[in-house]
């Protein structure tokens, strides 16, 4: 019999039964009344849980679309971007600047770090500079930013900037509530917290990001078209053949969230890394970022041992799948995601299979230590928040 | 109870329960070797359906993603495109290039009219035209375009022009061999003939096409990057997360379309296309297109007949999904496929609605006439092209 599985990598998340059922559906026709409503249900559910009165547009595509979106409609030829790149994430930020030839100050990091509210500010200074581009998490070391004190600072110095954040990994595992915290672009993706298969992105633009964009009629930009997109929204009526039947789906799994609460979603997210992270601290291992991010835990693999034969064992042998290092950092840590639809147990499984993984692979671990760590934290939380 | 829904617009197609099985899954991590051998397979399957040696590469898009990656990495600045244009599709890649501000020579055609092989050369003996680009079905009139003969006489006139084309409605649906027909660009979309939900778009690129794309390295363009999307093709490592759920039910509905016989599945869209035509025919009705595709029929509305009345008398009253002419022709036509997983069965349905919403509008047919010309030809049909 195949091995049954738990997914815990930081994307991909795993999906309800109640929106996979959707998933199954037959499908059906886009240009309807039913995509109509189903669109106006998602966005307005998607304001809800990005805590935000800014129009929410969907993309079918990777975040990567939301991405460019939030970019390309919005440097201008002259102007110019500041883009925090401390991973794999930021130097994708800092590629679609560089592909399209922009105006570009990159805040390099060095991995794990995450940027202060001076560091940015020192950068957003210049009046040249029109947005500043970071993230909610760097899902590749699994760091966080500190959105609200940054966006303070930034606004201090340039009130004129735009605030780009990326909350592809992010979104809904941890607190960004977009108006309170002035984010101008909020990118998110179907795959993380929002509990959804990879196939669709999110982006909020606010009322000041549109002006802008108006004013960058030209940008070579048609897929990613805010403008196109915008024509579309008083109808709920995208200008391409949306991936109908994932909206349809998405529509379902926002339901759960707006249902449970997203405050409770955020503290369930917080519950799950804490207990990790009891677990990392049990086992002798480290935390590789400094400021670590709620959707996801990133622990160093201990000198000597290559995470991947780790992460293999876990996989092959347990049907627990963890994430490697991206890039550079591949073999050198363990990626654990809290993200969506992931409980207490599925948590457990995590450190279980990590335990057993580094055990089978000579790393001197005593078997349920992270475990009994873990659950002590469990023990301890609201029933309410752990699904 | 909800009525029992048969879907015939020209996409989405219905997905077959083998495919939908598929979707429900459980998500899974993208950077497997799951997802490469998925992807392989699916790349290799595109190979046989698309008639060609060529690379096939997927986007997680709408088919719009590969229509802009089709003309956005190849034509140059200083070169320019021709593109064929009689339908809202035609409209679209004139929007693409005119939004990217690429040199353009527009064939422009009243709708539901097809170019001769002499019209586009015409426009394509201009040495600055780098790639001709037109369709093998204009889904929005149901025109069929003679891809083989255009293709040899744009040969004949400009050896080095590109020849792309979008096959987004018509591939597997009709023939159009890729290699055979030296289509240098071949676009193609899910929820077609492919029979899926939308959410993937293809493009096969031949060899002197990547040599085009090659020298295009500075394009303003990232996430449909050819140059980005082949770094990854010898892995089978998209650059950004594919929809890979999406890829695996597509997978499942490629090896139904092989087990089949891409010449058996031709053969059933044009008995289809075939009883439909006899239908129309016998309830004195009119094509819309001088050259019709085979797969979907565009019919004219009788004078005076607001279409959009008796297409909701087929849907709300019989559960059955035909589509309105698109733009200016709303209203004026109905466009009934024929692609996809599309049974004799279903296509009488569709018959039989139209009937019905024509009578219950007023249009005086006497019902069951088109059945029993559409029957006269299913009945001829060999058994193992009905599904």
């Amino acid at each position: 019999m195949a091995l049954k599985e738990i997914l815990l990598t930081p994307g991909p998340s795993q999906v309800p039964h109640r929106v996979r059922a959707k998933l199954m559906e037959q499908a059906w026709y886009h240009r309807s009344t039913r995509f109509r409503e189903i669109y106006a249900q998602v966005r307005q559910r998607l304001q809800q849980v990005f805590e935000t009165k800014n129009d929410v547009l969907v993309f079918t595509g990777s975040g990567t679309v939301a991405m460019e979106a939030a970019i390309i409609n919005v440097v201008s030829p002259g102007r110019k971007a500041v883009v925090v790149s401390a991973g794999k994430w930021g130097e994708r930020l800092v590629q679609i600047c560089e592909q399209y030839k922009l105006g570009l100050d990159v805040l390099k990091l060095d991995y794990g770090r995450s940027p202060t509210p001076e560091q940015v500010a020192e950068r957003a200074k210049d009046p040249a500079v029109q947005a500043v581009y970071l993230h909610l998490c760097e899902t590749s070391t699994g760091a966080k930013y500190d959105i609200e004190n940054i966006g303070k600072a930034v606004r201090k110095v340039n009130p004129e900037a735009l605030y780009g954040v990326d909350g592809i990994s992010g979104a809904i595992g941890m607190a960004c509530p977009v108006d309170a915290w002035g984010v101008d672009l909020f990118m998110a993706g179907s795959q993380k917290g929002l509990m959804m298969p990879p196939g669709l992105s999110m982006l909020s633009v606010s009322p000041r990001a549109w002006k802008v964009v108006e004013q960058n009629k030209g940008a070579p930009t048609y897929y990613s078209s805010l403008l196109r997109a915008r024509k579309g929204l008083p109808e709920n009526d995208p200008p391409f053949t949306p991936a109908n039947t994932l909206f349809d789906a998405q529509n379902e799994a926002l339901a759960m969230l707006v249902e449970e609460g997203i405050h409770n979603v955020h503290k369930r997210h917080a519950v799950l890394a804490q207990a990790t992270r009891a677990a990392v601290k049990a086992l002798g291992l480290e935390l590789f970022p400094d400021s670590p991010a709620e959707v996801l835990t990133v622990v160093k693999s201990p000198d000597g041992l290559d995470s991947s034969a780790v992460i293999k064992t876990a996989r092959d042998r347990y049907g627990v799948t963890l994430a490697n290092g991206q890039g550079e950092m591949k073999g050198k840590m363990f990626r654990i995601a809290h993200m969506g639809y992931c409980s207490g147990m599925d948590t457990l499984s995590g450190i279980a299979a990590l335990e057993l993984g580094l055990k089978a692979n000579g790393y001197g671990v005593k078997l349920g230590a992270g475990l009994a760590a873990a659950q002590d934290v469990l023990a301890q939380a609201p029933k309410e928040v752990l699904l």
